[in-house]
C-alpha cells in the first residue's frame, strides 16, 4: 500500500517530508518511481495518469489542483472516486490574487503602468470601492470565499451560481434567466466557474455586451471559458476597459498571441491559486482516514456535473 | 462671512453643491472669487495661500489633504488653528491603495509584467500572506487603518511610531532605539510617516541596509521621505527587489528621471488617496460647528510637532 505523488518535483519534496512527519506509516512514492503496481491505493496528480485499471488496488485519485477539468472521467474507473483539491491555502491565495486583481482595476492600474512608460503624470479621480460593484461567476467554494473577501475590502458584490445560493452580504443570482441582471450590474467580473461543456466558451461577445459599458473582466476560472478574440474585440471597441487573466487556452499562449502584448490586458501565468504543502497533506491524509472508516469524503466530484 | 475653496475647480463644484444642501446659511466662494477680505472665516486649501493676514476674520484654516507639510506655519496667523483633513474617504482611499501595493508585490506582479513584456509563461512558488511580514513606518490615523487592513488580509503586521502606539493584532515598536528591529522583520516596508524635518530623507541607504534582503518598499507618504538615488542603489544591488511609489520629488519627476523608467519600480501620479467631497464636507462643517461651540475640532495640527 502506498500513496503516489505526480506533479511539482519540488513541492513533491516536501509532501513527502510532511507524509513522513504526519503519516509515517503509510509508504509515500513520487511519480513514476512504482515499484509494484499493485501496492499503489492512493493517486495524488496534477495532470491525468495513463491506464489506471493497471492499478488493481487503487481506491482514491485526488486531483492535485481545484479544478478537475484536465481529467477525463471515462478514463478513471468507476468505483474509484476523484477527489477536487480543497483546502485553505488554495482558497487564500486564490482570495490575494483575486483582490489584487480588482483592486488594480478598480484604481486604475493599467492605465498608470501606461502613462509611467510614456512619462505621463496625470491623476485620475478616486471613488472609494463603495461605489464599484463587482459580480463573481461561480459560487463553489472559491467563489464564495473571493466575494467575502471582496465585500470585506468596501465592494458591493453580486454573484451568479447555476443553482440558488445564499451568502452573507452578497446579492445572489441564479439560473440562466437571472445572468442578464447579473451582468448588468458587474462593473468589474471575476469567472470562477468550474469548466464544464455547459461553462466552456462563456466569456464571449453576448456576454460582454450584457455588462456596463467600460467593465472589467477578471479571470481565474479556465483560459477555455474565454473567447479570446471576442475580449479582444471588445478591449478595442471600448466596451470592455481592462482584464486581468491568469489563465488562457493553451497556456502559455503562442509567441505572437495578442495576449502578450494588448496594452489592455494583464496575464500572469497560471499563479493565482497554489495548493501549499501543509494543509494538501493534512485534506488529503483526513480523506484518507474518513475513508477508511467509510466516512464521507470533502471534495468528491460530482461525475455527472463534472465538478 | 464665507468659506473659501481653493483647489481642484472640478471637485469645488461638488463642495459647492453640499455646502448648498448641508449649510444654506454659510456663503461658498470658489477662490478667487472673493469679494470682500473681511468676508472670509474658513478657508479650504490644498496649496497654501499668500498674506493670509488680509483676511482680518480668518478663523481656520482647512488642509484638503492629510498631509500638511506644503504649509509654512509661520505664514498662519497663530490665532488661527490649521486644521488636516481627516475623514473616512481619505482613510478607505489609502487602504485600498496599499492594499493594492502590497498585495502587487507579495504576488511578483512586477515580475509577471516583465514577464509578460518578454512573452515569458514562468511561475513562481505563491506562499500566502501568512508567510510574508509587512512594516508600517507611520501609526498615525492612515497608517492605523491601514495596517488594520493588510492585518484583515493576513498580513502579520508591525508598525513604528516616534511615541508608544498599541493597535490589536500589530506588533508596535517605537522611538529611534526601536527603529532596527522593527526593519529587520519588515519584508514590504510601507511609508505612511508626516513629512517633518526629522523625518525628511528618512528613506535613505542606512534605512534600507537594515531591511532583509529582497525587501519592497511602499512610498505613499511624502517623495522628500526618500532618497531616490539611494532607492536606486538598493534595488540595483538586490538590497530591495521592487518599489511602489505614488509620490516623489518633485512631482512629476523630470522627463529623464530613472523613476520613471526603472523595470523594478511601479510609479503612480499621488493617487493613493484622495479627500471625497460627501465626507470631507461634513467632517469640515462639523469641525465648523465644535468651533463655534466652542468645543476641540477634529484634525487641528500641533504646530510644534509639525503634523
Amino acid at each position: 500500500m502506498c500513496f503516489v505523488y505526480n506533479a511539482d518535483p519540488e513541492r513533491g519534496q516536501e509532501w513527502q517530508r510532511l507524509f513522513a512527519q504526519h503519516a509515517p506509516e503509510l509508504p509515500f512514492r513520487l511519480w513514476p518511481e512504482v515499484r509494484d503496481p499493485a501496492e499503489v491505493r492512493y493517486l495524488g496528480t496534477w495532470e491525468p495518469v495513463d491506464a489506471l485499471e493497471r492499478f488493481a488496488n487503487l481506491e482514491i485519485v485526488f486531483s492535485l489542483g481545484a479544478g478537475i477539468d484536465q481529467f477525463d472521467l471515462a478514463a478513471i474507473p468507476s468505483h474509484v472516486p476523484l477527489v477536487r483539491m480543497q483546502e485553505p491555502g488554495i482558497v487564500a491565495t486564490m482570495q490575494e490574487y483575486v483582490a489584487m486583481a480588482v483592486l488594480a482595476l478598480h484604481r486604475d492600474l493599467i492605465d498608470y503602468l501606461g502613462q509611467q512608460r510614456m512619462g505621463i503624470w496625470k491623476p485620475r479621480r478616486v471613488r472609494p470601492a463603495a461605489y464599484r460593484s463587482v459580480g463573481i461567476l461561480g459560487l463553489g467554494q472559491l467563489g464564495a470565499a473571493v466575494a467575502e473577501r471582496l465585500s470585506g475590502l468596501g465592494f458591493p458584490c453580486r454573484g451568479w451560481s447555476r443553482t440558488p445560493r445564499q451568502l452573507a452580504g452578497v446579492t445572489c443570482y441564479a439560473g440562466e434567466s437571472a445572468l442578464g441582471d447579473f451582468l448588468a450590474g458587474s462593473e468589474i467580473l471575476v469567472c470562477l466557474l468550474p469548466l464544464t461543456e455547459r461553462t466552456r466558451g462563456i466569456l464571449d461577445a453576448t456576454l460582454f455586451e450584457r455588462l456596463p459599458r467600460g467593465a472589467c473582466l477578471v479571470n481565474v476560472g479556465r483560459g477555455a471559458h474565454l473567447i479570446d478574440a471576442d475580449l479582444l474585440q471588445a478591449l478595442d471597441r471600448g466596451q470592455l476597459s481592462a482584464a486581468v487573466l491568469d489563465v488562457c487556452d493553451p497556456e502559455p499562449p503562442p509567441a505572437d498571441h495578442p495576449l502578450w502584448h494588448h496594452p489592455r490586458i494583464l496575464l500572469t501565468p497560471h499563479v493565482a491559486s497554489m495548493t501549499q504543502p501543509e494543509s494538501a497533506v493534512a485534506m488529503v491524509l483526513d480523506n484518507i482516514a474518513r475513508h477508511r472508516a467509510g466516512r464521507e469524503m470533502v471534495g468528491v466530484v460530482d461525475r455527472r456535473r463534472g465538478y
